[in-house]
């Protein structure tokens, strides 16, 4: 499933290792001027210090004219031009510890040894350029995170991290109950990131531990809240306070030190995995938070 | 929206105080034998020591002969036999703190002051039902779940805490990359439960304090692993160990005290809510989480 | 797939011998007073002269409250009285020419001898209910029929025929471009009803042997046009003219003659099929027909 | 709604007059070889004798590597490359008689006077290539399709006619019942396809004029039928009998001599129309009808 969203579709395509990656956006209304800076500066920041620096160029297909939307698709490409296959090479008969190359192979039958196919990060780039888009169809609303290194960075190993995003601007009363609640929504949202392994909307777990009368956020006169422990959803949607969540990340799993790979005979190999990799990802990720954000928000919002 | 999932699709109907509640299953394979007892206990479990204590009594309207199923769209209802709308009057003109009053009257312009209507938990019976008929067309997985008070009971409060859950008997190769990632899923299941704060897949938030070298998950030599911090997903696929997830609710909010209301005319009011409701919820609250895993589970392995 | 719509949308259940049928309706706004009688009628006028002569009593389970929708769904069931599936003994091993009993043996490998299960036309007793209801949603609209039998009637033969539809009152602008042409989902949704085998817009067949200068609708200064060839769909959009559309009807396929079936052993067999049939449909069809055209047509106005 | 089908997705870009035009196409099973040869005759097929005379040069962006598919999305481009907004330049204003100018500015509120949009022929293009592709993941599958104009051509005028579409291969058994019915899929596909009003399968409005016992298919020993008047689907299900259906077209609408337009201030102005237009379309038209044919199976075969 490469599609996010039913009223601001997002569908992705790309391998990372191939041509280029890139999406078509459908639900985009017409007549809105798009900030090319603001899009851009979101690429930036989810390159963050990444070892493969490629500069994002972004080929208009379809959907804008003089960087108007034309309420029709949307469709856009980014062409990959530092591409090393030649990386992967040693790894055509290994499953690395802690990525999907086993569960992939298990779920399709085939190997996708070099770099990750759709299972890169780097797919996460169309996801950035959609958000910004999706950002800027609601001016008012304002979304904000900070990235928490879960642990001081190590010579050698790897870190993960916690991003706590924050939005404001949400009038009270967007979501749905049932199955499509707002925080369902995030959570699903949030999950689908790359090494995405937990969410919790405001006091999240230390909510678990309180007594009622410690959780419930008390009245102010004005319908907003003293506190806002339930993260500004209620009954899935939200009640007009901030909307906050934090996205758990686990560490970084292609590790700066040799590790045992299985072979597909069966064997166990050590190996230094190459290729190029972050030793932590949390700042990065906060530009793909913040994009998914938007874009489970606008889809409530149109 | 009342309806979850794709390929075995749950469509829930009724008020907590109205007639009856129940739903159509569509999707359900032909000449699967339905255990009605399973179906019972689970329905028990839910109830726990609920004040509001009905035996919930099954009408199947359609999709059953003799047991068995046919293929065609399960319907059922179970009438409701102790409402009390009543108990709420007061309630009229509240907003309770805590609860989805405000919400729902911020997105619909209307009240709903007699008991919950569809965001009660009440709703959650046909979830139960429907989780108890997923579970047995894969016979192979079996869900277990373990309720983790969050505290130690007080008088005149009430408590929340976690459901940890784990399921085994899934194949490597189940689950979907990008959007939708099993464990993306997941989250979107649980937060769809009444009072669900957070979710965590294997070590969760733990697992962003470790360093990479302690977060892989280490091979043995037939495919499984030496520990699952993962929580048994990959690139959201099945890596076939144990599905391993927790998932937070805070507390229940109608507290047995008297708590400050907002009157919908910005006055504060404080008030007896009354009507009959738990001060612990975690118990009954496994009979949802296992449910809503069967149902997530279904729709991948269909 | 039991489920029609998208924002109203109805999913029906029940076997034509089983207990009920009966649909739940999702997506139906709150605060509207439905007019029972008008569902009535409507239910009379598809039972027609029907040898199967049921009173359809409607028992509400859901989504109204003194007889005004409260915006969640909606579930009714009505009880099947009048069922012989004595009548369907003899065909327990025989396909009978025209029906769909085997192709629906050759899809799911099960014989559902006694009386068509879902495929009777028993089913599109919840579409006609829910069909008035999305009717009552639209005030302004009108939806109108005739029905012109293909032949004069014969003895111990059936007839088909065509169901001329004309709806007013849809402003210009309701429709979508591409995959989702207004004038594509009539064609589906009047597909979708037993026995329907030909659909056309306007002038439909006739049109495909006009000259361009025939066929092309000229303008009044008002918008109107001076003839109505594209039966008020252009690019699957409304222009504001009557919504013009037939749908033709194949015979009954129940014979009131010996027919020669396919016995599952692969020889043929001479028998008198039985049960009670129409000889004609086309007026009961006129019911199906309006029914469809408002489900369809609430799903673009809502 | 840009997208075609659930499991082989469908969704397509690109306005007529601007950079590109392109699909991505999610669901295309991985290890299949492409033929490009065939895709280039269908398109060429499906330019037909057409004025407006580009070579469409498909760029692959991602999906295939060598030309075998990776079962991620395939994406395509094929860039505009003689486009002449000029020719409508004196348009802007005006509404032609039989086009969707008048629809398309009923719902959106704006004018697209420059060729066509989203709503031109030029979209087709990537329903050809992509339903070149499903074609070839249903080798067993033979879809055939001839022309059949309305009428004789004239001079200064244009013409409509039939397409008959034949296919071969499918086994009984494939279809679904109620609102899945094969037919009705059909005849959605069929009618989304520019010019298309009306639609029939086997022997259609014919059908309605028989008696019953004309109608049915008497069936050999086989299980294949004498007669295909039901045209290979029975209750939304395939018989194992060619699928036989019948799509009619009406008459190009941008005529060849002075027509009479609406102006947007409510006057009537006989002008040219001008532009590179066909003055038939039905040889051209059976390039899509195959294509949308095989897009509608694959989506019921997969």
């Amino acid at each position: 499933m490469n599609t996010y969203g039913d009223k601001f579709r997002l569908t992705t395509y790309g391998e990372s290792h191939g041509l280029a990656v890139g999406a078509v956006i459908d639900g985009c209304p017409a007549g809105v001027s798009i900030d090319m800076e603001a899009i851009d500066a979101a690429l930036k920041r989810r390159r963050g210090g990444a070892p493969r620096q490629e500069e994002d160029r972004i080929e208009w297909l379809s959907g804008l004219s003089d960087g108007i939307t034309l309420g029709t698709p949307i469709a856009f490409s980014i062409h990959n031009r530092d591409t090393r296959p030649e990386d992967y090479a040693h790894l055509e008969h290994l499953f690395r510890p802690g990525h999907a190359d086993y569960t992939y192979y298990m779920k399709y039958g085939v190997r996708d040894h070099n770099g990750g196919g759709r299972a890169s990060a780097r797919e996460t780039v169309a996801r950035v350029v959609a958000g910004a888009i999706a950002m800027q169809l609601m001016p008012e609303v304002s979304v904000r995170s900070e990235a928490l290194c879960g642990r001081s960075k190590v010579a050698d190993d790897t870190v993960g991290g916690m991003v706590r995003c924050s939005v404001t601007g949400v009038a009270a009363g967007v979501g749905e109950p049932l199955f499509g609640k707002l925080n369902a929504a995030l959570a699903s949202a949030m999950m689908s990131i790359p090494s995405a392994i937990g969410f919790e909307m405001g006091s999240g777990f230390a909510a678990a531990r309180m007594k009622g009368s410690e959780y419930i956020d008390r009245w102010n006169s004005d319908g907003t809240t003293k506190t806002n422990h339930c993260g500004g959803v209620q009954g899935g949607i939200t009640n007009g306070m901030p909307i906050e969540f934090t996205v758990a990340f686990h560490p970084v799993v292609s590790l700066p030190q040799p590790v045992e790979c299985l072979h597909e005979n069966g064997s166990l190999e050590t190996v230094s995995i190459g290729g190029r990799h972050d030793t932590h990802h949390i700042e990065r990720a906060t530009a793909v938070v913040e994009a998914m954000t938007a874009l489970c928000l606008i889809n409530y919002m149109l």
